[in-house]
């Protein structure tokens, strides 16, 4: 049994156990009372604020505890949008950014402003002259994770941050994938991150705002945390979260060449242990712990179930719409393959015998998953000498299944004709003529669904 | 030492703490996914949706836990006032709601809506039939405590739903001091609640929202809690409020009767004790635990320092503007005395022998801050038959210690004006005209500060 989804959450820390337990008698009363309880309480929060600064690289004034990650990023980018009105209504972020992010860009669409979406390369990274190049006279703030939660990919975060402060726009980084690991390089503006991700409690995120930048918090005034993030302090998790920050801090560049270790074990074994397998993101500039893959011809939520039932906990961005998975944007953004999709986020302390155990039981449970699929019979016919596979009312990964067995039946320069009307097909058929070599022609309109044009290279 | 501040936020119920603890280890996880450890956790937060269902008396899909009260109430207006936007912009609530309630109509001011406040009388209670008035066609949502939090007044909740409910228009009611000692009777469309009232952990707030009741949560989306409450579910938390809650109401009915006893003491005894004092709040209609207290020429701040180094923890609503304190809009709806105002409210447990030291401290102390405020010689001068008297430049409580000194030189049936430039004079004159049995004439512009006006009748 091994937990290996910790980029979702981390199991608590020991030391932010203790922590909460020790302030939970001491931590609960309203720090804003003068009476005795209250500040106790008060110097709780005020020590945690000053142990997060250090952590972060910035003044304990500028730190603001919130109730998630989320709210940080939520309160983040609206209470600068509003604070730069004037300068303009444009609003920057990477097409790989957490849904936060990409919720609180599609919150400010539906407002009336204006988003743009730098694309990323096949390794999921922002090039920053790309990202530069999207600054305006009218922008009013940048996002950029410091590193993808799905592929583990590092971003070019110090570059994007020099650019956009020759350009005066703030850049806000979601730091909530490597805070933990250590602080964020480059002349950032905001950041945000969130307590769980590093061991420490739920319930505790983290907005930092420089000094200088223009915010105007939105929502009903309230006057706790400077007025940036309303309700009652938690303070007795607040405690916890910073007092892990500092143990995990403590502990993680030895960790993080330990696991980096066991992820590239992953990441060099699972192509040789799995046929049809594409590992995706970034090799060298990657978090420690995180190694994403995707299996042709799998559905990602019966892998999940089967690993599950091996005793391996996993996450997947499998866009299959057979599952009741969310599909990945990540890997869509990426234009790999999202097809059995599987991400392997491995917590502190994981040891070796347990990615053993993995490797032993994966390439048992695809092939397991791959038979039960089935090879069902497609409708093959020869129109005007192209062959058109249908493939109408299949779900993903039937489709490309399909693909896969009738390829060998087109000659050698000639085209197929797969006509699918599951929308996955639109991002995994491209994807596999990736893998396979063979060459994508596009997409034209059908009768029925969206003809996918595929010509038999070799 | 006592704690006499449980309406700001009680101490942790032991039921609490053990619950906490028990589901740290089994609640860290994401309780969307489909692993062993996210259905764990998903368990755990169904079943406390359930329980706290229960306790409200409502079903457990109508249950959204967030991160505060504060933000419950927040959620809730701002979701049902976009909901029902159609019907028109019209938002009532009463003069002494919370702040979250306050500060929510405020910014909806702000975004051109508009708010009826609706009086109280002086124990601080809403007229259901005046609320009833303040309906109109195109009001969106009506807001009420179920008591209030400065004076424990309990507000006629149920007639004014049946009211709203004839209308059809929702009713928000704030629970956030009730809930620990019952359901809210009456048929309340939305409510609003603070685990840490109760003796939960801080961090969790509940917002229940009435199957049929228009509603649409603002801000960016997020998929957590029906998309009503964004952010990564602190589960342990959520379960020790639930647990809590429980078992708070278990033990609520004889604990009512207990501290309403001591209370009922404290009402009586202060007024005996301490000469100049007004006991503030509904006498009968009230909750158990709170009572509250205003002595004339007392500054709120030294006296709450005083009681605290006797080992008191109490809160004020003083407005005083010589403190720290916020003014209490509370007891400026009700036109009661500010002055030197102290708050009792007993967290359930409190002990007969307690309540017996506070009584025993409190006349000192007040003698004492009285003592240390002087006598300062006020420049009384003869105007027109008139007495003035200047007190320009004086904080409160001066002006209203200097005219009770010089009401003596008034002849009965004359008058004396009263030079003020403190704004707590506008509040605290009228009210010690009422305690004093003195007639209260009115406000005029002087050529510096406002002259209070006041006709001696014995």
């Amino acid at each position: 049994m091994a937990y290996f989804d910790a980029a979702s959450a981390a199991p608590l820390h020991p030391v932010a156990r203790q922590a909460l337990l020790a302030s939970l008698d001491e931590g609960w009363a309203d720090p804003a009372r003068l009476y005795r309880e209250g500040r106790k309480a008060r110097l709780l929060l005020d020590a945690a604020r000053e142990a997060v600064a250090e952590a972060v690289g910035c003044r304990a004034d500028e730190v603001v505890f919130t109730s998630s990650g989320t709210r940080a990023v939520h309160s983040g980018v609206s209470g600068v949008l509003a604070g730069r009105r004037r300068v303009g209504r444009h609003l920057i972020v990477s097409s790989v950014e957490h849904s936060s992010v990409l919720h609180s860009a599609e919150a400010h669409e539906a407002a009336g402003g204006t988003v743009t979406r730098v694309p990323v390369d096949r390794s999921g990274a922002v090039d920053p002259s790309v990202y530069a190049a999207a600054l305006r006279e009218d922008t009013a703030l940048a996002c950029l994770q410091s590193a993808n939660h799905e592929v583990g990919t590092v971003q070019p975060v110090a570059e994007v941050a020099e650019a956009c402060r020759a350009a005066g726009v703030p850049l806000l980084v979601d730091a909530a994938q490597s805070l933990g690991w250590g602080p964020v390089a480059g002349d950032w503006s905001l950041l945000a991150a969130s307590a769980h991700k590093w061991g420490g409690p739920s319930g505790v995120g983290l907005l930092v705002v420089r000094k200088g930048v223009r915010f105007a918090p939105q929502g009903p005034a309230d006057e706790r945390e400077s007025g940036r993030a309303p309700g009652f302090e938690n303070i007795p998790a607040i405690v916890a979260a910073a007092a892990s920050l500092r143990a995990v801090r403590a502990e993680a560049d030895a960790e993080a060449v330990r696991l980096r270790g066991l992820t590239d074990r992953i990441r060099a074994r699972v192509p040789e242990l799995v046929p049809d397998v594409e590992v995706v993101g970034e090799p060298e500039r990657r978090l420690p712990g995180i190694v994403t893959f995707s299996c042709l011809y799998v559905d990602g939520e019966a892998l999940l179930h089967e690993l599950d039932r091996e005793g391996f906990s996993v996450s997947s961005g499998s866009s299959c719409t057979s599952s009741t998975l969310t599909p990945s944007h990540v890997l869509r953004a990426m234009g790999v393959l999202s097809e059995g999709n599987v991400r392997v986020s491995l917590p502190p302390g994981t040891v070796s015998e347990e990615v053993d155990a993995f490797l032993e039981v994966l390439p048992r449970v695809v092939a397991g998953v791959r038979e039960k699929l089935g090879a069902p019979s497609a409708a093959v016919v020869r129109q005007d000498d192209a062959l058109v596979l249908d493939a109408l009312g299949k779900l993903c990964p039937l489709p490309v299944i399909e693909l896969a067995k009738v390829i060998g039946e087109v000659p050698v320069g000639g085209t197929v004709r797969v006509l699918a009307d599951d929308a996955a097909a639109r991002q995994d058929i491209p994807a596999w003529c990736e893998m396979r070599g063979q060459e994508y022609l596009g997409e034209e309109p059908a009768e029925q669904g969206t003809a996918y044009v595929v010509r038999r290279t070799g």
